[in-house]
């Protein structure tokens, strides 16, 4: 087996690494970048050749960010692994529920604890830029009155207590991330394919835009609109849909869509998380 | 005319207070809230019976916390505005730029400057929750070493100098704001519809709910998807509709709708922003 090496934002033990070694196996090198342009960057330069970015949270939504950024660089989709993502309230050993006056957490997690915030009004949320980063604040900064909401991976890293666990929203907490690359990297029979295209501005242009889908029994299974830049009330449509760019149905599809759409890139084919 | 009450996210001076005497007229009566949440919750006491929030940014895309709270809020919408957003930096008299070493903003303000921080990268990035409030805070706090991106009203309220003025990226930056109420308000002749809905898990559900517009001539001018909180990769949309409920067609499409959709709110038919 190779032994792959990935690139991802945050700390180690942020679930983008703990989502990279799933995909890849325990054997995967992670290396830890500052931010999403830093990993597409790095992939950019193959150094390394992988690089794994979250793309949508099923409580949370999309992340827009990364949309824009598959847009911007030219790097495709190789692959896609979903996680379910339990959140702990993780405190330094010896430290109550009680005694927490600050919670710190990247802003999608705090986003999918409302509940928990709701039920604990007076605790002051901090948001920072990593959930396993926020667990190392703690320590590196010897907080006492401090917990972050992390993995429970990165509390066992840093030796801190589990105060709570799972006090995500809902459990159906999954993040859905991609595997990127410049180079065409095959992790099995691709079923499914990304596509960004901007439609022509006339009536009924998305309409037309997903009948060329539709006429030919091709699933959709996500759309995502983002706005056009410099073209105010305009927009660009990301769409996945089942099939593979390698099948005449979906390379139809696309020529037909090429009628419609003023732009269309294709983003990737890769094999359908399980 | 009447002498309208509104309440806003931010401080005086935010973009929401300038949009809602925009579409109000300068004698509207304004009220700060801290959070959007908290506009929901007091336009649903009545207290007061307007609110105004951002629900889309021509640069930075949707405020997708807006949208949650629509359908999660019984309120309705019953007018929008669209206001070009200048975006300049404030620092109090006497600074200059040379000396500047943090920015203070709102995140949605410091995402719309891209190129502002590409040619000052040594310059820290600080988020705040509100544009105007960030003027508030330099001022209240004494720093003579930060700036804040904000608006020019922000900056004469607060005795501030522009060091820079319009340092978004694009000039074409609009944001759309939606007024929100209990009741039923009329602002002219509604000709837009929002709706939200979520489709039966069936192939093409959503290309047969966008025909039920298409197929009666209805112009879609936006879609937008969030996640169906529980059931993990099914979407709900938002879209808006070129007409209004009190025709018959509109009418006709929407019951067409219910034959598809397994969910229906209609959040409101009022007049399109010029």
């Amino acid at each position: 087996m190779t032994n792959y090496e990935i690139c991802f934002q945050g700390e180690h033990y942020a679930f983008s690494e703990i989502a990279a070694k799933k995909f890849l196996g325990e054997s995967a090198v992670c290396h830890p970048r500052e931010s999403f342009e830093q990993v597409f960057q790095s992939v950019r330069k193959k150094k390394p050749l992988l690089g794994i970015v979250p793309i949508e949270n099923t409580l949370s939504g999309s992340i827009h960010q990364n949309y824009d950024l598959l847009l911007e660089n030219s790097v495709g989709i190789v692959g896609e692994v979903n996680l379910r993502i339990e959140l702990n309230l993780i405190a330094p050993s010896g430290v109550e529920l009680s005694e927490i006056k600050t919670v710190y957490s990247h802003p999608a997690a705090i986003g999918q604890c409302r509940n928990f915030w709701k039920s604990h009004p007076n605790i002051e949320i901090m948001p920072t830029y990593d959930t396993a980063g926020s667990v190392k604040i703690i320590a590196e900064q010897g907080f006492t009155e401090a917990a972050a909401i992390a993995s429970r991976q990165a509390a066992e890293d840093y030796k801190m207590n589990i105060l709570l666990r799972e006090i995500e929203d809902y459990p159906e907490n999954y993040t859905r991330f991609l595997i990127i690359s410049t180079e065409n990297i095959n992790f099995g029979i691709p079923n499914k394919t990304s596509i960004v295209f901007a439609t022509k501005h006339i009536p009924g242009a998305l309409f037309k835009s997903l009948s060329v889908f539709f006429l030919r029994d091709l699933n959709l299974l996500k759309i995502e609109s983002r706005p056009l830049r410099g073209k105010p009330w305009q927009y660009i449509f990301y769409l996945d849909i089942e099939g593979s760019m390698k099948e005449q149905t979906c390379q139809n599809a696309l020529r037909h869509l090429e009628e419609i759409a003023g732009f269309i890139k294709v983003l990737g084919s890769y094999p359908a998380a399980k």
